[in-house]
């Protein structure tokens, strides 16, 4: 499929589709980058790719696809590095959470031959690393696509097989668009679970204990999400600003009204709020998102 | 173990513990006795006792054990209900996520022969209704006792003992105790994934369609807990009013917290704060709560 494929990191998303690159040999040559010696290092004993190097440059040169999956806060010094050394007619494309920065910080720099396709694959752990990685990651999970103007077909075909051949299934969408659901999906839900499991880091000690005894009551799904890698999620929160801010407002509000209901003691109102969430989760588990 | 048992509410936590006691025949006698006739009705068609009916004064008649698993709100009622029946020397135990809301309720209607243990067993899914309970839901899980402090030793051994059948671990706790703890651990995360969830149904169709494919980017795993029994929920907002708001005081803190951290771009922030939840998380998978 590809002549010369290179991943520039190495993490559980990028480590993953190596191995799906080399299980199935979707291309001659695999060059895994990364600008960490220790991941390096660990890429090259786990033999994840033909060659590893720790100098993205050079990783670029010849090949006909870049994936670029490193933090989003990292795209752009990224993109500033290899773009002298892409081939014409290389694809770049990357696997940032957030669209609209990650496209502000990689296309400056993708030179006019060199076709950028922006992606995003709704896959992840609360895992992170090189030996984190699983070709089985993106089986029935969605990447997102959200070509620019600009791209072209061919190149959005290219990238659309790799995830295909990754088990994903695609969608393309308007990079903004994209920004705002996924905020609503993935960043809210990541930033309330990091608060909460906050909140409880700062209880005193014996509180603590007991509370991660009885955490099965609830709480331990959110520690779940609270585990996730924090460089990219603090990546993520400070490039999809606006969106998160939007939908932290509707969410405060709607939590202060459940607030003042307790207060109150109206209870009509939380059966009212109780009951219609309970239809969504049907209508997750009739799509098959859960059972 | 029991001459004869009485569980009052059929729900997944009282049809739970009738499963088990037919199983394991804890009792001579099994009643179940249900206000709701069509509760009764699928009680008798799945055999989960030797006798159903929706009258509880009757059902408790020379019972020496009676269960209450019945909603929090419905406590007092049932006291008031089944008191003048209850034969003495009888225990009396109850399945309330909360404690203190639940034994003012019942307390003035014990008559004094009659033994009290609150009781909570930490234990629960999604589902709800006589249909939903399972004899494995206690397994490794913690119930918690929290005796008065004229309770019967001998009475705190024999709920023990029952709740020992079921597989469950057995906590003994202040009961205002019992309610902070609650409160953090599942009171309050039920809160938030209620009102996430809530955020969510609120939103444009489109966008909420959206929402739903993409939901397993952390917004599903929400929807399990905020899909739980809506009357149940209720009456444990409405019964830990005070325990219920203080934690939540703090969370919203610490939502503020982090909301402004994004708002100035402090990503040093972020980054301690989510360093310091991941290790939460360590803490429970060591004690086996999670993997």
């Amino acid at each position: 499929m590809f002549d010369k494929v290179t991943i520039i990191g190495l993490g559980l998303i990028g480590s993953s589709v190596a191995r799906i690159i080399l299980k199935k040999r979707l291309a001659k040559t695999l060059v895994a980058a990364d600008a960490s010696a220790e991941v390096c290092k660990k890429v090259h004993d786990l033999g994840l790719a033909h060659r590893v190097t720790d100098d993205l440059a050079q990783a670029v040169e010849g090949a006909d696809l870049v994936l670029i999956a490193v933090p989003v806060g990292a795209m752009r010094a990224v993109a500033q590095a290899i773009a002298p050394s892409l081939m014409p007619g290389a694809i770049v494309t990357d696997t940032g959470s957030v669209k609209m920065a990650v496209i502000d910080a990689i296309r400056p720099f993708c030179p006019p031959e060199v076709e950028f396709v922006p992606g995003h694959p709704i896959a992840g752990t609360e895992f992170s690393g090189p030996e984190a990685g699983f070709t089985e990651l993106f089986e029935n999970r969605w990447c997102v696509l959200t070509p620019l103007p600009d791209t072209g077909v061919r190149a959005v075909e290219k990238v659309t097989k790799l995830w295909e051949e990754c088990s994903a299934r695609i969608e393309i969408m308007d990079p903004a668009h994209h920004d705002l659901v996924l905020g609503i999906t993935s960043h809210l839900p990541h930033l309330i679970a990091y608060t909460i499991v906050g909140t409880a880091t700062e209880l005193e000690d014996d509180i603590k204990s007991e509370v991660i005894k009885f955490s099965a009551s609830g709480f331990r799904d959110f520690t779940r999400i609270a585990a996730s890698d924090p460089v990219m999620w603090r990546d993520i929160f400070m490039n999809n600003k606006s969106a998160v801010l939007e939908v932290l407002q509707r969410f405060s509000e709607d939590l202060t009204a459940l607030q003042k209901a307790i207060r109150q003691g109206n209870g009509d109102y939380l059966y009212d709020v109780f009951t219609k969430t309970r239809a969504i989760r049907k209508q997750i588990v009739e799509q098959g998102q859960a059972e």
